[in-house]
């Protein structure tokens, strides 16, 4: 956050790992993948395979565990050269709507953190993944009625954010995005102009991951828990 | 349209086959799917049993290709009772990424549509399915220049298009929509207050499709093609 502080109208959250728990149902299903197919393969060579799928679906499938589950299915397929059982395919299919059917389980403090901004500032919810998978996991969390607007974006890079600050008819030195991801809810905000809160997850996947250099030239703040949110933003006004 | 079609301010347009073609690619799919079984089932068979697949699964996996696909494996398995080659499961995959790979092919018309409207309104698209996909399209079609604000829903009921209207802050007779499906693009609208145009496409899903009795007490005019909106509202200014 740099002198402008004052300025912020609006705070955009992210959902997944900020607000409730995410990335290790992700984790959790890699491993049960690997286990699937142990036969073919060791579990490191496995998910690597996996890995390189995702990564080369994403441009096509975006995010979320749609394109996940169909990812797996063309790993299965390549990783036990067209051996895989039906059996297999259909525990795949399984995963991927046991992982839609999770219940959401908010970060601790979450709710807390929530009702001590939503004074003072309007709250966004600035996410990417299925629409449909958000909007559930929105509505089952209860933190529908913190959230003046749901943004859903393709991708959270520099143009995104500045296409949505737009529609907010806000300035950069306006809006303030707290999230678990450096990649995707602080660079590029900074990049922009706008101020950005890293609240780091325990688990990160591995296309979120950046180097310290990528980081040591930006000017952003990091806190342990959301709940530390509303401190920094007072103590920059004083 | 009432008598307040003078107040209309913004005019959404839904997408799939209102302005670019995309219900027959489902139906191409559908087609080779049922030839990728036929060792199991009658075509018609084929088709019934991935349809109540795709129905019982669309509140988990809503609009879109993605869940086509994982329905379409889920329905490979069942077919088959689980004796379906990998071959067949590769092939759904690849289906998948044919659809999301296909160019967009604008229906007639639709270009110097929206360029006559957009002289005297704000336009903006109002789509339903996958948030990637649909942005994908709209960069292909070159159409994006035409609309203020693209709103992807996970469904396009009434309360949906109320919270866009809230969203947008103008009041129901304020908004018109144009689209194809009677169900999602007209009905909802009419039940709001606010405006629609039906523009029928030659193919409608079933899961689109109202009966007669569904559509008789509701007022809404249709037009054999999206050229002739803007004549809809002049008339109606007359």
């Amino acid at each position: 956050m740099n002198k402008k502080h004052q300025n912020i109208k609006v705070i955009g959250f992210d959902a997944d790992d900020t607000l409730w728990v995410n990335e290790i149902y992700y984790r959790d299903a890699e491993k049960e993948f690997a286990n699937l197919l142990s036969a073919y393969e060791t579990h490191n060579q496995i998910e690597q395979e996996l890995y390189r799928i995702e990564m080369k679906n994403l441009p096509l499938y975006g995010y979320g565990i749609k394109g996940f589950v169909i990812s797996m299915i063309e790993a299965a397929l390549l990783i036990s050269n067209n051996q895989a059982s039906n059996k297999t395919f259909s525990r795949i299919v399984e995963i991927g709507k046991e992982m839609l059917n999770k219940p959401v389980e908010l970060i601790d403090g979450v709710r807390e953190a929530l009702d001590a901004v939503a004074r003072d500032y309007r709250l966004i919810l600035v996410t990417k993944g299925d629409l449909l998978d958000q909007e559930t996991k929105l509505e089952k969390s209860n933190l529908s009625k913190y959230f003046h607007h749901i943004e859903i974006l393709s991708e959270k890079k520099p143009a995104n954010y500045k296409k949505l600050l737009q529609h907010l008819d806000i300035a950069p030195d306006e809006f303030l995005m707290v999230g678990n991801s450096l990649k995707s809810d602080v660079l590029p905000l900074i990049k922009i102009g706008a101020h950005a809160i890293h609240v780091p997850f325990h688990t990160t996947w591995l296309h979120e991951q950046v180097t310290e250099d990528e980081c040591n030239q930006y000017n952003y703040h990091t806190v342990s828990s959301l709940s530390e949110v509303l401190g920094v933003l007072e103590n920059e006004n004083n």
